[in-house]
């Protein structure tokens, strides 16, 4: 009987989990989560049939091994199930940053050829099993990263999976995926964090009576989990970093246009923005 | 009979009109827009009956005038409308800035008694009568910022209209109104496009194929209007450059959180950013 075996049935796990179910690709759902609450969680919502108590015994027997933990014990995971899993088997994650996790197996010995780096761009504030979603992954990008060592078929299991969940899949290399997730998401995560941060120190009124929509949707991410967030922030800093500072930058100049009054500048600059989102829109499906 | 005249039929103009269609306080709709092409789109779409050519003229037999410009066309409006309305009829506007308006028609003489400045805390990137929409201001905040020599019979008015088309209204002045927006509305604006322009910057992958709702939701007040917001971002400049200069140093302190690996410290200002969100939606209703 094929079982998926989901080890982490938060959010990410609990919905890849339903979305197999929708989509007919297993014939059973085991999982695992270092938190009972959770894991009970994700049983009572019926997103698995099982609940293991140990997951490298439950590898050897499934058809495939989902990772969804924090990114720091993403690549520990990987090495205990994919030594075990049956040949060919593919064990994959759905970490937000994949340069680590396959430096840390680096680091361990060989790659191995039946693990497949992926990276879902889709989430919410809202986290665990209450918050799985069969849809989820509907109309999102997975991206898909693996490396010379990689076995096809195995990537192509993994990606029809993916597929199958409603995704685009797109495969490309794990430093270029760092590189643009730095931008695209984890910058994003830390200017609302940081704003929202800022907008909550004393002042003269409250600033929940001065809201809006606008507001309410700049600083949604912020609400995300911040312990996930540590360690997203951890795992990917050179790539933050360099994008942070050329944020910082491009900030700088937009400040100085407007402290100068020149607002044909700044015009010209809101412009390229509203431009640009409406070219993001187009491409993606978001 | 008693007619709402509605000078700027656009989104903000045009949702009012139909609010208070919905709610049953006028009896009849005129408007007045520079733009023919928008006046139009309002009388096809029902928002208002009747179309204006002069609204100088129309205001003479209004009820009401409420003025949905731009920030740099209010204050003309005001003082070409409410020396010719009759006795107690309100005009009142809904621009994002306030002081600078009030400090335009001291200027010109004496603060008009009939005159209330308001802010509805609502809006879209979408734009026009077509966006239009007599929910618009339901669950919202609706800022009101009489002056000494406001009439309170007239505050009264226009209150209720705001409160009969779903807002809740808060009373303040016209300088705290403008510091608390400069960081509510007009600094997450500010960074929205500051970011989507950055983000536009040409890379060595597509920033589309990495873009998921976080991204979507982060950006969505990147879409708005550049003309309006560079006339907001000029009206309101010393408040926003507080708060910029606020938000900078802050992020400043952020970046060496994470260059110097300090997480623990990291983390924390999640937390906080985390905590304040669920305080902000808590108090506010957005």
């Amino acid at each position: 009987m094929s079982q998926l075996l989901v080890i982490g049935t938060g959010l990410i796990g609990g919905s890849f989990a339903l979305a197999m179910r929708r989509a007919g690709r297993f014939q059973s759902f085991a999982g695992y989560d270092t938190d009972a609450a959770v894991l009970a969680q994700a049983k009572a919502r019926g997103i698995i049939d099982q609940v293991v108590a140990d997951p490298v015994t439950a590898a050897t027997g499934a058809a495939a091994v989902m990772i969804a933990v924090p990114p720091l014990a993403i690549a520990a995971a990987v090495r205990r199930t994919v030594t075990v899993v049956k040949r060919g088997v593919p064990v994959f994650d759905a970490g937000s940053v994949k340069g680590d996790v396959i430096a840390s197996l680096r680091a361990g010995g060989d790659m191995p050829a039946h693990f497949v780096p992926t990276h879902p761009m889709a989430g919410s504030e809202r986290q665990g099993p209450e918050a799985a979603d069969a849809t989820l992954f509907q109309h999102r990008h997975v991206i898909v990263t693996p490396e010379a060592e990689t076995d096809p078929t195995t990537v192509a299991l993994v990606r029809e999976w993916w597929a199958a969940a409603g995704a685009t899949v797109i495969e490309t290399n794990a430093t270029l995926h760092d590189e643009m997730v730095a931008l695209t998401s984890h910058l994003p995560h830390l200017l609302a964090h940081t704003f929202m941060e800022w907008a909550a120190r004393p002042r003269s009124a409250d600033a929940a009576d001065f809201a809006g929509p606008g507001l309410r949707d700049f600083t949604r991410i912020a609400s995300s989990d911040p312990a996930l967030w540590r360690q997203i922030f951890a795992a990917n800093r050179d790539a933050l970093l360099k994008e942070f500072d050329g944020f910082q930058s491009a900030l700088t100049e937009i400040g100085a246009l407007l402290r100068d009054g020149r607002f044909d500048e700044l015009e010209a600059v809101l412009t390229a923005a509203r431009n640009a989102r409406a070219r993001l829109l187009e491409r993606s499906d978001v």
